[in-house]
Parts: structure tokens; sequence; C-alpha cells
């Protein structure tokens, strides 16, 4: 990991270069941890082309050194605002060529009134210019490392899946049932759910982003269940739809339709292909069963540090497809008053091949 | 509740006029939920001196009109950006008072690339101020409805840590001692823990924040247990400190300070106080133990729909305390290498007098 990490500032120094900044200002928490190993709560990370400094609070005295020492950062403690002395550190130090300097920040990533703070401390000697989203291209690309790590949240949720069956039973909530997955999650060795748990039943299950309640489970309904683990730092995020009872003809041809649209969108997935593709074959699969109409939401997202990161796989999204990103893979089709049905993986993408991580039988449980 | 949304939009609007501005865009959620009652994850509310419009998405067809109704909110749902269709539509409507709009918003609320958006497409007809605080100004004065329901969530975590002292035992981790702690809070009835639950044993608990690891609880050590339910919408935050084992007599003393201190701080509570005065009165405590050096942070803050809220009970805070204000009152120490014990509860401040939300016992729990 120390590697990692002085690899990942190297090649953000690069882009710096390239957009003939001097320096980034690192605020998103994820990005500062991605790049430096700091997992406080308050913090600003500066690089500079030649040095990078980490500026957080009293509480992390300890902690803060300990941690980015191997990325090679150094940390500064001030005594009031981190924004501030983070912005007087820029306007008061010079450039190894010397001459004005040009500071880069993601307008994403600050609130204008940190932004105003920020501008105000480092004075009129800087220039701001946008740096969207930098850290975050490097991140939807994950090392081999990564990778296990991913490997792992993914097989702990689907374990999860599997002890979790014997609970999804008429009478239970819900509520009832997030519980014990997110405790089971836990016990398992997560720091928590990547997302609030979804637990959706009956016409519930319409709802694409439905929140447990405390609604009873009962026979003859379609219960979608949606969740995610954070193991080492790294989210997981899967759904699964059962049913509860013999399903009906129609339910089980529904299903056979949205599994079908996942296999298609998982075989679209090739380093260099376009993101929109994988949408594209879940969609040409829902329409040809005549159920595309209920399919109202993208196919896809990366996951890593965050659930939701680069690349988004959906109708308009140009970007290429590379070797190292992970992906969900998530077509689902929502019908009002009766239920919805979502399966969702999350697949690793490598020159030549794919690998998915979520290891839960995709098979249609009657229960 | 119906006429609460009325009336905190009413509230809300006198500041508008006072201000002199026609409208203000509420881009912080749980400011829309408190104003509109809509709970969905994506939305901006338009408040303007004659009506309110919430901009949400699709997913939120059905959900928004229903939520909102009772506040006299309505709903557009745009095709493409809320922020953009909030941006048109301010710059295109006509104040009944004719003339040029002044619009606010709160600076610390929206990123700086969502402020572009929104000026973008505004327009040069209106001229923008900043609003800050204004709905949480309003939020640090609870109700006596939204009173009832804080004292429910305290309750609710009081009775967690109730029913988790069998599991504080030596060969337990912290995570295991988590996952019981959110797993019983999620079987009372919460939505989920108000922010990631804290357990720290033996030296670990030195640390303020510190998040739960594999490390095993053993005898002879200092627990600090710190966790909060949502319930029904409003958080609590409650900490308690156990000893496993006999407390040696240099815990005892430093417990009885610590739960002195914050006798201090709760006695020093009223309306009209200093919100400095609480901090004050603990550190006075602390510092005659010969104990202040290791009292490193605030003594409390104001807390309800979030866990952290106006007012801070802190050294250099001199907002007065009004009625209707809940507060955490959280002195702790924290002795590098051997522990830490901090005491938290939640306090409601009434004209005259103030309730202790949380319930469980301040006793050492010698276990």
């Amino acid at each position: 990991m120390p590697t990692e990490y002085r690899d990942r500032l190297k090649r953000l120094r690069r882009q710096l270069a390239e957009s003939d900044a001097n320096a980034l200002v690192v605020t998103h928490l994820l990005n500062i941890y991605y790049l430096s190993g700091f997992s406080g709560s308050a913090a600003i990370l500066l690089v500079e082309l030649d040095r990078s400094t980490l500026f957080t609070d009293g509480r992390y005295a300890v902690q803060a050194p300990q941690q980015v020492k191997p990325a090679g950062v150094r940390v500064t403690i001030p005594s009031a605002s981190i924004l501030k002395a983070a912005g007087e550190h820029l306007g008061s130090s010079r450039t190894a060529r010397g001459g004005a300097r040009r500071a880069a920040y993601d307008p994403a990533h600050l609130t204008v009134a940190q932004h105003q703070e920020l501008r105000r401390s480092a004075g009129s000697r800087i220039s701001w210019i946008t740096g969207a989203g930098w850290v975050e291209k490097l991140r939807a690309l994950k090392s081999p490392a990564e990778i296990i790590k991913m490997r792992a949240a993914a097989r702990l949720i689907s374990t999860v899946f599997e002890q979790v069956v014997p609970f999804i039973r008429p009478g239970a909530t819900e509520l009832d049932l997030a519980a014990e997955v997110d405790y089971r999650m836990r016990k398992l060795g997560a720091s928590g759910p990547s997302f609030e748990t979804i637990v959706a039943s009956g016409p519930r299950a319409a709802l694409p982003h439905a929140n447990p309640t405390t609604k009873r489970l009962r026979r003859n309904e379609l219960v979608v269940l949606d969740a995610g683990a954070i193991l080492a730092d790294y989210c997981s995020d899967m759904t699964r739809t059962v049913f509860i009872g013999r399903a009906p003809n129609r339910v089980k041809s529904w299903y056979r339709a949205v599994l079908e649209a996942q296999a298609a969108a998982a075989a679209a997935l090739a380093v260099g292909v376009e993101s929109s593709a994988p949408d594209a074959a879940a969609r040409r699969v829902l329409d040809t069963a005549g159920l595309g109409k209920y399919f109202v939401h993208s196919t896809g997202h990366g996951l890593g540090l965050e659930v939701h990161e680069a690349p988004r796989l959906a109708k308009d999204q140009k970007a290429k497809l590379q070797a190292g990103m992970v992906v969900t893979i998530e077509p689902g089709i929502y019908v009002e008053g009766v239920g919805g049905i979502r399966i969702e993986d999350d697949v690793a993408i490598y020159a030549g091949r794919t690998e998915v991580l979520t290891t839960a039988t995709r098979e249609l449980l009657e229960l």
C-alpha cells in the first residue's frame, strides 16, 4: 500500500502538470483517504508538484502522521480553520519554478462558503482553475490490491443474503429483515452498510428506492432485498428478488426476462466498449419481452470506496470501459400496484475477461 | 403536522421579507424535509413570498405530491436537472410587486458547481444574497410535537444501552458490540443509527472519535459506548462509559469528576444563558480535579433532525440559549495510553426548567 499511495499521487501530479497548475486542493474525504491513507473526518489535502500537505485538527494529532507517512505526506495542525490554513499556505509559498501560482479545486466538492474562505485566505496571487473529477478518474481504475478487497466485500454481502433467506417469511417486517442483514454483515467483519439497506415487499417493491418500513411480509409477495457492505473500506452492492410462496407464471416470466437482461448487460462489459452498451443490451432484452417501459432507471454504476462512482452505465454515456473498473449490473422492472424485480451483481472488468464478484444464486427462490 | 409545516414556511417568509429577498433556494435535504415534509433523496425547494415549489425527479412523481400537499407546496418534475429548472423558474417569474428579484441561498449547502448552474439558469435579472442558517435557526427551536419524538428517540437509545450491557464482556470485539447496538435499535423501531456507533475500549478509549475495530474487550479496561438512534426522523446521542472488572480508585475518581462536570454543565442550561456557560461550568469542575488538560473537546451540541445542529456549547459561543432547544451535554477526559471517560445525555431546555431525555443510569457500572 505505501507504494500505492505514492503511485496515486504521482499520477495525480501528472494531471496537474498537464493542466499547467501548481497545486490541487483536495477536499473530498474519500479522495484524501485514497491519496494519503488518512481516514479522519476533517481534512484538506494540498497536493503540490514537489510535496503534499495534510491539514487536519487536534483530534488527529497522533493518528494523522502515522497514517500519511507511507504516502510521503506532511501533516499540519493549525489552531484555527484548516481551510484558512491551506489557503494561507498556498498564498505564501513559492513554486519551484517561481512566478504566479495556479491552483485547481473540484467545484463539486467545495461549498460556496468554503470556496470563499479558501480564496480569501489564499489571496490574489493565486489564480484558480477547475480540476473536476481528477481523483475520481484515478479511483475508477482499481489496482489488484483493491480488487482483492472488493471481492471480499462482494462475497461478504453474498454470504449475508444466504444467511437471511430463512428470515424472509410471512409476518416479519421489512425493518426486521433489514436489521438482520445489517447485523450479520457486521458480525462478518463489515464496518457497516454501504447504503441504507433496501427491503421492499409486495406493492412496495414497485418503488426502486424504498426504505424498509414496518410493513409485514406476506405470502404471494415479491421481496426485493438490495444491500451492500463496507469491508476494509470498499463497498459492495447486491440485489436479489425472491417470492414468498409459489410464484405465478407471470412472475416467473418477468423474472426470467430480468435475469436474461442482466446476463446480456454483463456479456456486453468489455474493455474499450462504450459505457452505454451494457444498458442498451439490457434494454433490448426487456423491450423484446414487452417490459421495457417498466425499466425506469439505468443499468449500473461503478463502485469502490463509494457505492456510486464512475463510470455510469446509462444511455447517454460515451466513455469507454477500462480494465480495472468495477461496476454493478442491475436491470429491474417496476409495475405499480403489483411489485418489482431487480437482480444486481458486482462485476470487475479486466483485459479480455470479466469476473462476477458477488456469488449468491440468481435463480428465483420461492420461499 | 400540516399546520406545523405551514407555520415554518410562514416564519421563513418573515425572514425573507426582513432581508428584502423575494425567494430562498433551499438545497439541504433535511431543511427541505423540515419545511415541506418531502423525504426523498433529490430536491430543491424554492420558497417565494407567495408560493413554494418543490423540484424533484421522476422517482418521486407519486410520493412528492402526497408528502408536500399539507404544507401547501406545489411539485414540479422537470425532465432534466432540478437545479436548472429551479433557476429558470426564478429567472422567468415575476414577483407580486414586480421589479427585479433578489434570491437568497445558503453558501454552506451549495457546492460551487451547483451554484454556477443555478446562477447560469436564473440569468442576470436575479441578484443573489446569502441566507446562511435561516432554516437552521428555525430548526434549533423544537415544537412540542418534535420534543415528543426526540424523547422517544432518547429513550430508545437508553433502552438499547441497558440491553447490551450483558454483551460488554471480555472476548467480545468492539465491532461485535457495535453490531449488537445497531441491531437492537432497529428491532426497537429505529430507522438506523444517527452516526456510526462508537465503541472504544482500553487505550483506544483515549481517542474521542474511535470507530469500532476487531479489538477484543479485556478485563480491567474502560469501554466508551457512544451511540444514537434515528426514530421517526429525530436523532438521539448518548454516551456511557463502563469498566470491565473492579475499577481502581484512580478510575473511580476520574469517573466521579466527569459525572460532576456533566451535572454542572446540565445545571448551567437555562433560557437566556450564553451557550458558552455550560462548557465553562464543566471545565471548572475538571480543572479543579486537575483533569482540565484531558478535556479536549467542547461540551455539547444541539440535535434534532441531524445529530449535530445549532447551538454549539463551546468556549467562544455567545448566542443565548432559548426555550425549545435540545442539546447534548458530554464532557469527557482522554488519557493517552490509558483510556477515556465520557458521559453524555440529551437535554431539552424549556422556560424555567430542563428535561433530561436520556434515561440510562449514569452510575459507574463495573461489569
